[in-house]
């Protein structure tokens, strides 16, 4: 090699489109991962972590995206073997690994399989303002399950899991629809032909996505994008799926069945769905799932039939579900608007088949938990105070070992504690470090207190009080340091910490 | 896009080198790491969260194997801005990414800034039987203490880890060096000139590299490598360092250093660094870390020094760490071997250097652990049953609302439950299912039972253990199923589980 000696030094970035997550930015996620495991686990789902590397081959071409089918994904080739190396890549969702391991280990797993799995997912895309290229997902899916059953269970442990994070009921509304019911809808709307699928294919893709895209654009965006086409704000246009205003009407008709309650609104599915095989397939998925689900105490105040709710997604076959926040937040420039999605999910029965052949029925959730914690953020509900460590200063570099010790006994109590192990020379640093680190307490034994066996403990969360403008009261009945014998300082520093 | 009629089925197999964990795999790591993570917290350190992906640049080429320092990441080019655009990878360790955020938020952090962390590496290595490219690290680091007593906190913690992991005292040792030690030796042989530090700068490192194989190649292999060279059992030749008889001896002497306690190693240290400065101030090093652990309680017994540890990393710049695990487990082919090393780790200065130009000292451990819970398994410390859930068997499809009502009860109660989602039509799959699962307790619930307000509550446990023989009166004192009433259920599954 050889050597340059003046390099340019490396640019300490991460890269685009990715972060870091400190201290309670990580800890609230873990909690917010290890409750909703605790429901998952709770529901008989069991634990899988596949590797973030698959093959591409497994992967297959399922990103949402389904306008870019062949990007995506962060990919590269196997170089150990010349150019016939595999192509890996990380994984864009858990879906499709579950998919491959139910594959694998087909003869070994219980059937049906449930698991759960949580972990970051990869997606290369074009990074934006609160938009990553990396985020967490946390699933549960049921494999081998062909009764919907298995799709109601989805939704109420959804419904659970929501909760138990803390999104009251009320706050949220997980919405219920049916692929098949549109399958239904595009055969009465003449855009599928149940004798030959492939037909009409790209028509519906446009459907699909216009139909999604409803929050979004209103009913005259999609009705525009069902038609000839859209032109956008900036001028860009995009191709409509060029169906007729009779066909129009029936698409937008099923997008508005949505009635008081879910009875009525199946009902008013079944009118439109007329005499598709598929449809009334579907329509009755949906009644059962309602059923169950009422048997069980959610209302529709939880969970509801939605027609409007599609999902991106290419891959569902049957039932699909939503989980939306319905409180309001303040957005970048301050107006209020619906939080919106957090969750979404639904019946694969085909991705399994991609390896074996054999159709396997399949159905799950993903929980996109980045967004469920801003969610809570925005709305104040993250309420943990990250509290440092207790911090025992450096007064005399040649008791560093009473310091550790001291550290040691307030550790084996269970109170967090640290000796400051900055340069020792300036005690304002010490403490200016004690307040970086919202520590509640510093500890200070120098020669005098050494001298008496005693050992000084400042109470740095009333400091900060007093800065705010505590009471005289408060002031008086909680001094703002006390000294107390070594032996004591556990003590001390508990009942002060429990003030 | 074309499309072809039979397409070939992907494989569905995980990459090489890359594995699947399931279940109790999973949530024993998952209780492991939140072990450790809690030992870090009550020390002090903070959570950090990097990505997955960085530069290639901010990640350097500090690959443990040297001998290769261009391979060992898998990485890739962004596509997305012609052919320019940034190299990115994913981090083979989570101190490189440390020291880019250590770089890129000087100004925020806390200063020293104790962190930990935890999560996936990978490595772009030829996979091997136990060997995989991805793998868990889990570390903790201090930046900006140039104390050692730093490094003397890292130590006593890694002790706490591993005992709170639950290896007990006399089953691990922490081996503690000073890699400036190693320097002054290196200055006494003859290969070190600190007027030009990179003079003998390639046979520095084939000494670094023989002297961490000692365990490995014995006395006569690492001599044999100091010197001409070495021809291994197949035969391949190692090029040597070099080194004349005199040199060799010099360097066998240092790692041959150890006394019986900490006091008298550094005694014949101080000897064998001679007049080198800084051989010297890394012996004062080792002596002022072997204090503050002695007057913390760590004997000999826990940490000691031992100047055969040298770690393969370049980067280490002072007191090097590594624990060992010293109980014997059967390898392969039944052959009794000591488990050996589970973590590592050092003081490394200049990592931060590379971005800002500044020097910033910095200390880190890092435990495998992976290969932790490996050792745990082998020594039959994993004692965690896998529990399934209790299973509500479907006798009767149209009471599949009343089963899902039971387990809401039973979970509502903190029992793992859930219904029975194949298909329900032969009984005896539902039980094999249960089986499959480990389940402790089936529920049944008929006509008959329904009719009579009644369900049957069916022991696997029990049935189990009557297969492996179970005497009478255990026999008698269980039933194997009791019947009860509906209203009863929670209370019976759990007298049961509690029995």
């Amino acid at each position: 090699m050889s050597k340059d000696k003046t390099p340019r030094r490396p640019r300490a970035e991460s890269p685009k489109g990715f972060r870091d997550y400190f201290g309670a930015e990580v800890t609230e996620r873990k909690t917010m991962l290890d409750a909703i495991a605790e429901v998952y686990h709770l529901h008989g789902f069991d634990a899988l972590e596949t590797p973030a590397v698959e093959t591409v081959e497994a992967l297959g071409k399922f990103l949402p995206d389904v306008d870019r089918p062949n990007e995506g994904v962060f990919s590269w080739q196997e170089d150990d073997s010349g150019n016939s190396g595999d192509w890996l890549a990380l994984r864009y969702d858990l879906t499709a690994p579950l998919a491959r391991v139910a594959a694998q280990y087909r003869n070994d797993l219980p059937s049906p399989y449930r698991r759960y799995a949580m972990g970051p997912v990869w997606r290369n895309e074009k990074p934006g303002p609160g938009r990553f290229r990396q985020f967490y997902q946390c699933d549960a899916d049921t494999v081998g399950a062909s009764s919907v059953a298995a799709d109601a269970e989805i939704c109420a442990m959804l419904a659970g899991s929501l909760e138990r994070v803390g999104i009251p009921r009320g706050d949220y509304v997980i919405r219920v629809n049916n692929r098949k019911v549109l399958n239904g809808v595009m055969e009465m709307a003449g855009v599928l032909d149940p004798t030959d699928p492939d037909k009409f294919h790209a028509e519906r893709g446009i459907v699909l996505r216009a139909i999604d895209k409803l929050d979004r654009l209103g009913d005259g965006g999609v009705r525009a994008l069902l038609g000839a086409g859209r032109k956008d704000d900036s001028g860009d246009f995009t191709k409509g799926a060029g169906l007729s205003d009779l066909q129009i009407e029936i698409v937008m008709g099923f997008m508005a069945a949505k009635r008081a309650d879910g009875a009525a609104t199946v009902a008013r599915l079944r009118d439109l769905v007329g005499g598709s095989i598929v449809g009334q397939e579907g329509v009755q998925e949906l009644e059962t799932i309602s059923e169950i689900l009422d048997a069980q105490g959610y209302g529709a105040d939880r969970i509801e039939i939605d027609p409007s709710v599609v999902r991106g997604l290419g891959y569902y076959t049957g039932p699909v579900f939503e989980a939306e926040l319905t409180f309001e937040i303040l957005d970048e420039k301050g107006r209020p608007r619906q939080f919106g999605s957090v969750a979404g999910g639904g019946r694969y029965d085909d991705l399994v088949k991609r390896f074996t052949g054999q159709s396997v029925p399949a159905t799950g959730i993903s929980i996109g938990v980045d967004r469920l914690l801003a969610a809570l953020r925005a709305k104040g509900r993250m309420d943990t105070v990250a509290v440092g460590p207790v911090v025992i200063t450096v007064m005399d570099r040649d008791r560093i070992a009473e310091y550790f010790a001291m550290a040691t006994e307030l550790r084996n109590a269970g109170i967090r504690a640290e000796v400051y192990l900055g340069n020792p020379k300036n005690f304002g640093n010490q403490l200016k470090y004690a307040d970086r680190r919202a520590s509640p307490i510093a500890i200070i034994m120098g020669g005098d207190e050494a001298a008496k066996g005693v050992v000084t403990v400042k109470d740095l969360i009333l400091g900060a009080r007093i800065a705010e403008g505590a009471s005289l009261e408060e002031w008086k009945s909680r001094p703002a340091q006390v000294e107390c014998a070594r032996g004591d300082l556990v003590a001390t520093v508990r009942a002060m910490l429990g003030a």
